[in-house]
């Protein structure tokens, strides 16, 4: 049958139905879903793997699920209060923490005494300690007052639920720095929960491995399976000054977990959009990620190009340049996905099934109101909108750090005019003095680097062909590269002096000033804004509204298969330890052994990034080879599972998640077990290497090794 | 004023004649042109530089001029037939001779004897002997003829003339063997020239500096200015087993030439396309050249990538990742060229003042045949075709070898039925056998990076939207990556002795294997065919009608200024030494010095392509530092110019064209002398060299030094 065919889906009814029974069986065997804790899979897990969720089982997992501020996650692992989460998730406490000559990231760090652990500033993790169903009261308030006051009923409720919730916590002696509550909505506001936190400011470095071992391959190796990485760090959270220990902590499996055996992980998935209808899933495959990887490409091959000018070119953008092709193979994942039919005949099907429930039990009545063609007409408009959204009020057309500041200077000016609830939402007063602290002090900025960015962004801009009297506007009779030039050496924004300067006028007074970075993102703005809103009423609203038709229709259906999309907070995922058969035909075992990272590194004649440390070099001679290192798993996860604990249904630590591979990419938007997998550390590695390679006694004796 | 709005012409007519002075003052100081050594511009040299150019000059500067049959340039440097070209050039040469052990590109090559010199099998250099116009006698039979009988009677015609021109030398006691007699085209049929060439066959490597030397700063630095190479080699030519002794060669010039000073080069420039109109200027602004760089840039990031998974896929796709870069970057700055307004602005007076000669003159009669018009309307019809005919007839989506093979056979079988005068270009018995050849003696094939560049390009074909139906067709429900590993498992195109079979099939049994290539290739063929014959009748043809009545035309102005778009046929330019002033004010001057390149290597560390080879480190100490290495000049030249001469008004060698810079690659449509440059290397680095890193004293005294 023909995939492309979906588009029109009155021709294909009859076909649909003969592939409804089928379609229902596969989906029971799926392992799909990042569940709330408060609506466990429990039957689908019992009838698959013949486990029993306990609520003592759900209740371990939960509190040993630690979430860190910077988006990761983590979990207790000992009663001393040791948490254990990524190396990756750890970095960018390991960069603050570094001086000249003490260079953590590279060098790895432990702490062989407890006097010795580093506090890390600013560095918060939080732990879920209860979770109240508030969805009566919230909508029981919603339903009393008018429609249009919706937004403000909502937030009122919100507000007091949150504050009764601190205040019960606060009764039972906790300190108010050590709380945090939140409502959080899933199902697009068909269910309401009190997300009461454990909030820990105090956290301190134990141990963490050198980059080379902890991000061993580094992007070439990034998304792929096999692997070889021990991508684990510890640190240990702290209250009042000694160890806090934690309620609950997880258990160490030395063994691991052995194939085919049932898994779960906890922890905080960021963003899925899981329910993106066929409409807009074909616009994703068609027109945004094509649109989104040609400009993808465009960079990393100027980024590339600027590095090997020089070593100093190099450093420069070192950052950037692994940043982008992070986000190149990312993205390209998704789109191979999007690319792949049987994923999308998989979703079609979910859709027919899903509308004709809804439609038969009139929770959608097309005739009043269709949310599927409300979100097509609105994607037909993004359609058109989405190459100057991105060029002028994204600013992809102005790839510049000092236009960045430019634009921010000038809008701020004209936002601070207006009340706070009238400005754009990143200009409002909550956010308003980090936002003028970064433009103060921001990172390094670089001028050839900054030249080659504007001129090939403008270029883009003009290549695009959108807008062109805007465009004529802007370079006037110059070249890209002559604006970007004329634009770099003349603007004053360098110099932080003026930046403060221009900060404190408003908007008329801005207008006055002759620095031509700031003249630029004045001419832009007016169009820029047109753009947005636009974009927000023609395309942002009616995908809102109608999503949250189609959510709140369908979470009346009851249907034990829905879970809600990510949203970075806790979720539990099932599966099980298995591997794939590559598109080849190529058979990928479930795990590697730690013999695998040596011969990674000789294949690559040890050259950065396959520099495997010297300190495996050294003790390879004592290691167990045979230890299986990386292991994966059907587990539905996503960016922000990183760090997430692997659990067997002892509730004991097998392994740690750090990434999923290329095919898993997709989970994006769909789940697939067929090749997607999760990626963990073996707990047995992470135990060879902390007793053979880096000899921590201390942590090991808590972990009860 | 603003450039864009010149797509509408009418509304600046009246701006434009105001302009019109001031181009004609700009126009006459400007070193622009690839001038036939029959028209030469030698009142425009002499008025500008007070030059008189002599019979003897033009003499001798076209008979030591020599032209490689791989497409460069070079020119006859001593009594003995010492021929002196770019190491680039030489490249193809030095690869042929290497063998294990004795890398002669890596290392370079010294004679110090006659008897050591390098035969070199299969290259063929030509040496224009004499010019002769024979356009009156072609007019004449082709006025005489019916115009639907044009294309065989030129044909006819053409073959007498070149029949006679080879009797006249063969009874002048010329071999056969070493003849060479071809009429060419100028200004699209206005003039016909016979060109006589000697032609030599027994060529032999005298000497080649190191790769390092040759090619220093390798991709990084091609097309960029300051440069620091010593991009020269020597052969010589033989006759009947002994060194030949030209009629004429250049003397050589140890002090070079002074900025300002007048110097010509004497080449072969390749392709040029100075007359394209505004619209058609436009279209490659606008739509081909980032159609064209978006495909390069995808292609350059999959190579990347795929060279990083280790050292074996990084030798695989070595030579092909570094001409993806290089056309990367020459295409870049062709488009930047092209996005200059001031560049655009020239062209734009040019044909105004062009057609108002012409229909004042009524050598254009818009009213019954506009040729602007014409090419509009053809440029339309391509906007539509580009890119199915670059996906399906060019095969940018089926990017494989293997796809290759398969079409070729496909088409062979399927050509070889019709006439050789009625089959398409590439199929016609004079080329049949070097394809087949090619088809059963392919280069490496590697599967894995077949099937990255496979799917990368089904890929590209499905994301460009281009007629679905078709791609449904292809794809059917696979991804394509599934497509591709199918193809690529279960093709047996691999095996020589199935090409072999296959080869000597016809269409009829062609269709009956289930080769999935061969199958591939018989689906995409009917459709490609069929945009490429659209492409033909809507596209090249209009356009070629349109621009051979432009060039006639103004072929009958008798225009002093208009010299022919560049054939691969000898052409003269003139130019000055002289520096320029970057965009960003930074002047940089006309040349560069052997100190330079010490410290460019020492800036990058002396990592390839810095690795300044060991001799130039030995003997640094006993170099002038400050001789000049490299040198820049305003000379007209294109690709095809690499290794011709540089050339001071006594008909002296000052140096050694191999490159220009990135501002002079729009010369493929614009001659610019604001920044763009013709780089060389300047004679007496190339001197300094030989005496005292390569101590080649046999070519120092064939040099007279």
């Amino acid at each position: 049958m023909d995939i492309f065919c979906f588009k029109n889906t009155k021709k294909i009814k009859s076909f649909c139905f003969l592939c409804f029974l089928l379609f229902f069986a596969s989906l029971s065997f799926a392992d799909e879903g990042m569940w709330l804790f408060s609506n466990p899979p429990k039957e689908k897990i019992r009838e698959k793997y013949g486990f029993e969720i306990t609520p003592e089982f759900l209740d371990l997992l939960q509190k040993s699920s630690i979430r860190f501020g910077n988006g990761g996650s983590g979990s207790f692992v000992s009663s001393q209060g040791l948490v254990m989460t990524n190396h990756h998730v750890a970095v960018s406490s390991l960069q603050k923490l570094s001086k000249p000559g003490k260079d953590l990231v590279r060098n790895g760090f432990y702490a062989p005494t407890p006097q010795e652990e580093l506090k890390c500033e600013g560095l918060e993790l939080i732990q879920l300690m209860e979770i109240q169903d508030v969805s009566e009261e919230i909508h029981a308030d919603l339903n009393a007052g008018s429609p249009e006051n919706a937004d403000q009923i909502r937030k009122e409720k919100i507000n007091q639920i949150e504050q009764e919730g601190l205040n019960r916590m606060l009764e039972k002696g906790f300190a108010r720095s050590s709380l945090k509550c939140e409502v959080v909505s899933f199902y697009e506001g068909g269910l309401y929960h009190l997300y009461i936190y454990r909030r820990f400011a105090d956290v301190r470095l134990v141990f963490a491995p050198e980059e080379s071992v902890g991000f061993f391959g580094g992007d070439p190796d990034n998304f792929e399976f096999p692997r070889y990485v021990l991508d684990v760090s510890f640190f240990r959270i702290y209250d009042k000054g000694a160890p806090y220990h934690p309620e609950k902590y997880l258990r160490w499996s030395s063994r691991g977990a052995k194939e085919g055996e049932l898994v779960f992980v906890s922890g905080h998935p960021g963003r899925t959009n899981r329910f993106n209808t066929m409409d807009h899933l074909f616009f994703q495959r068609d027109e945004y990620y094509p649109y989104l990887m040609s400009s993808i490409r465009r960079k990393e091959v100027l980024l590339q190009t600027y590095a090997q000018r020089g070593k100093e070119e190099a450093r420069q953008v070192a950052s950037e340049l692994f940043s982008i092709q992070n986000r190149r193979k990312n993205r390209e994942g998704i789109l191979l996905g999007l690319q792949t039919p049987d994923l999308i005949r998989q979703k079609f099907l979910e859709e027919q099934n899903l509308m004709n429930a809804l439609i038969e039990k009139n929770l959608v009545v097309p005739d009043k109101y269709d949310p599927w063609k409300s979100i097509k007409d609105a994607l037909e408009v993004y359609k058109k909108l989405m190459i100057p959204y991105d060029m002028l009020e994204r600013g992809s057309a102005f790839d510049s750090e000092l236009f960045k500041i430019a634009r921010s200077i000038v809008r701020i000016a004209e936002e601070s005019e207006k009340s706070d609830e009238k400005r754009l939402m990143e200009y409002r007063d909550s956010v308003l003095s980090a936002l003028k602290e970064n433009i103060l002090n921001p990172g390094p900025i670089y001028p050839e680097a900054e030249c080659i960015k504007l001129t090939s962004s403008l270029g883009s801009f003009l290549e695009s062909q959108q807008i062109p009297p805007f465009w004529k506007k802007i370079l006037k009779s110059q070249s890209p590269r002559q604006k970007a030039i004329e634009l770099l050496s003349q603007t004053k924004l360098t110099d932080p002096a003026e930046r403060k300067r221009l900060l404190d006028l408003d908007l008329a007074s801005l207008k006055q000033e002759n620095d031509p970075m700031i003249q630029l993102a004045l001419t832009v703005d007016p169009t820029a804004r047109e753009i947005r809103s636009l974009y927000e009423k023609k395309v942002q609203d009616p995908l809102r509204k109608a999503y949250t038709a189609i959510a709140q229709a369908r979470f009346q259906l009851k249907d034990a298969n829905y879970y809600p999309d990510a949203t970075f907070t806790l979720r539990l995922s099932y599966g099980k330890i298995a591997g794939y058969i590559e598109d080849n035909g190529k058979t990928i075992p479930p795990w590697t052994f730690m013999s695998g990272a040596f011969q990674h590194a000789e294949k690559h004649d040890f050259i950065p990034p396959y520099d495997l440390a010297e300190s495996w070099i050294k003790n390879k001679k004592d290691l167990d080879l045979s230890t299986p290192l990386n292991i994966i798993s059907t587990n539905d996860i996503i960016g922000g599972n990183s760090g997430s604990p692997l659990i067997n249904t002892k509730g004991e630590i097998v392994g740690l998640i750090f990434d999923g591979n290329i095919q898993s990419l997709v989970a994006n938007f769909i789940y697939t077990d067929k090749q997607a997998r999760a990626l963990s550390v073996h707990s047995s590695a992470i135990q060879e290497g902390l007793q053979k390679i880096y000899r921590t006694d201390r942590i090991l004796n808590e972990l009860g090794k």
